[in-house]
């Protein structure tokens, strides 16, 4: 393999993981404080723009700092999609009520012992975009870096709640059943370690899978992963998958936990069931969400999915969207399903979400800053006392839902590390004091 | 390089310059009676399709029939695009007044002693859509192949005369001085065939420039330039241009003709053209549509184009909608520049188009078929006693202005020859003949 396929390749990996950017990400921490220097205004500016502010998908640092803050917003520009149409009705307005008092919102970052704003948040969290809806009502909207209003912006990983909703809804219409073996379902998963588990403990990712997304691993399984699902041309010796279809069918069972017993984040999971929902609904996620969600919930703009080299709707985290579409989408969740006093979708898909997991068999995984939650359905599941519970995708991206405010905040983000546990720290409690200043008014 | 390489970049030759596909089409003669047997129903069908009707964007012939049907309703789905935003407030609805008639109008094929209907012209010219559209009304409206009301499909060379309107749009506000010198415009072209060209002669396609759009000739320069604008990763061994900008910096002058003395038929031309509106309007084509145009247009859908590796929209043939948002543009023009009493487009912008060129200067490019027709602001422009004037683009797509008969006329297609020698003497008469019949109703 040349050295240029190999930074190709790479570029490739980090485009089909977002979590992969993780390892690039760590390494350009010193450029966290320095990306007002070289934000998204100074990139791919002009006709041309210069060369040394020229991305490509080619570039094998196209989604790290500081590109990384461009890129999110451009997607489509560097790759194929497949559209979420969003009908011909136009757009259903947002209600406006703006409070100020939002922004000067003070919480205590965890393990700090300063108090900070949640308009401070908005930058230490690296934000391009926040919106506050409460009641149904947008009390906050503020955008910087690549974001405005009329741009769409990678939600990552938070791509996985909108599968897992998805799947969830295909479970409460019947077109699903969640306690299916995955074989018997998609006979070609059936040699795989997909085959003998439940759709449910593929929605829950409690399947026992032999399967790294250990970034800073070379042999780890996803960067095998992320060369399947590469739109771009392989190697001229690369005789592996060359799809999420294809790669799926090889991921073998792991032997420390059997199917259920323990949860463990694989994006894997979410395209097995990306896969699951094709092969149920007879459309892929892409053409089942515009038809069902997209066009009817008067959104602004267009959606899209990136895709692999068979246009396989990236269902672990190629969706993208503009801040206050993604909100409506928030709201919708927080309303379960309800628009207007049409059911969009199904209550008790909603109601299933919530409800959350096992924190048991969370907790295995090892994630020190959730403790006591839970991952169901895709989502993330607080288990607090206001029932809040989150989709969530690397650098930043949130969509925090909390019921017992009637709260939905979506933060679209280029914070320069990939795991979200760079920013818990300065969003959780934020969340839950904006929350709690909103039912105190 | 590499055999899988020569592939790749014939594919990518084959995707950045449409009249290209001439050269594999021809070969696929054969195939053109055939391809109702392999059309877009037996292609990317299924999770996954099989492998033998899948269509990536890596193979050479997924822009020669039969995949062809496929690719044109799917250019996003294969490589990176830009949205041209179609605004929040809603489709304006066309007004329908279908007549079951207009399929039975009959006309005389040029060279033909027969006798054909406009519906079996449909079949013979492997249309995917026809509108036809009286006095702003729908008249006509027939899909197949890969189309329906929702789906966007490919314009090819249609895009040059989108760029040719909106390139005359500026030149009527002020904002493009047609008779500058390209170079003044565009400093980097100071050097280039372009350089001592005059604005007009761009958009006239009357630059005299060394360069061969022979695609029967592999060292021909189109070749070159699908390079320079793919956004596919260069071989390893490639160190030309990486971009359209670049490349029209590269382009030398013939001595055949001066500046403004012969129409040439030169791709790159429509690219010059974008360049120069990207500098002058401070915008993208792309960007400069969208705002101007497609949000104000009462579009049902989003449209896009295709880009190169650093997203320069396709201004040569890059752009792709849907058979009725393609049809309100044409409308818009029809209507010179005027809807719903608002002046969208300045109307001086259209007259120009409408008025032509000089149709001596276009007989030197040697068009059998287009006898006293003229190219004028990436128009072809008939100079019949309609003063119909149409834009047109390889496989069969076309938009057909009759002001005589208030008519337009739109053709998305998938004929399996590239020119469109090959359906004009089967469309010409054609539309001239549903003209008459709508004027005589």
């Amino acid at each position: 393999m040349s050295t240029r396929y190999g930074l190709l390749l790479s570029s490739a990996l980090l485009m089909l993981s977002p979590l992969a950017a993780a390892q690039s990400a760590d390494t350009a921490d010193t450029k966290a404080d320095a990306s007002a220097d070289a934000g998204p205004d100074g990139w791919m500016q002009g006709f041309p723009p210069p060369e040394n502010r020229t991305i490509r998908f080619t570039d094998d640092d196209y989604f790290a700092p500081p590109k990384l803050g461009w890129t999110v917003c451009h997607f489509r520009e560097l790759m194929p999609t497949a559209g979420v149409d969003n009908g011909t009705a136009g757009a259903r307005e947002l209600p406006q009520a703006l409070d100020d008092g939002i922004g000067d919102v003070t919480f205590q970052p965890t393990g700090s012992d300063d108090r900070m704003t949640f308009d401070e948040a908005f930058d230490v969290n690296h934000s391009d975009g926040v919106l506050v809806m409460h009641h149904g009502e947008v009390v906050y909207e503020r955008y910087a870096g690549c974001l405005d209003e009329n741009t769409l912006h990678g939600v990552m990983s938070v791509t996985k709640s909108i599968t897992g909703l998805v799947g969830e809804t295909l479970v409460a219409e019947g077109t699903l059943d969640d306690q299916a073996l995955v074989r018997d379902v998609i006979p070609e998963l059936a040699d795989s370690a997909f085959g003998d588990a439940r759709v449910r403990e593929v929605m829950d990712m409690t399947t026992a899978l032999d399967y790294s997304e250990d970034y800073s691993d070379p042999d780890a399984d996803v960067w095998t992963y992320a060369k399947a699902g590469s739109p771009l041309p392989p190697p001229d010796d690369y005789d592996g998958p060359r799809s999420y279809f294809e790669f799926l069918q090889t991921v073998e069972k792991d032997d420390q936990y059997a199917h259920g017993e323990a949860f463990g984040y694989r994006t894997v999971n979410a395209d097995a069931l990306g896969w699951l929902i094709a092969r149920s609904a007879g459309q892929s996620v892409a053409d089942w969400l515009a038809e069902r969600v997209w066009s009817r919930l008067g959104t602004e703009r267009e959606a899209f999915y990136t895709v692999d080299s068979i246009g396989t709707p990236f269902a672990g985290g190629g969706f993208n969207a503009t801040l206050r579409d993604v909100g409506r989408l928030g709201q919708l969740v927080l309303d379960r399903g309800e628009l207007d006093g049409e059911q969009v979708l199904p209550a008790e898909a909603i109601d299933s979400i919530r409800q959350g997991g096992d924190p048991d068999v969370f907790a295995k995984a090892g994630y020190d800053g959730l403790k006591g939650w839970s991952y169901h359905s895709m989502w993330w599941v607080s288990h607090d006392d206001h029932g809040a519970f989150a989709a969530r995708g690397v650098h930043g991206q949130t969509i925090w839902i909390d019921p017992e405010a009637d709260m939905v905040i979506v933060r679209l983000a280029s914070h320069p590390k990939a795991a979200n546990a760079a920013s818990d720290a300065t969003s959780l409690p934020a969340y839950r004091a904006v929350g709690d200043y909103l039912m105190a008014r």
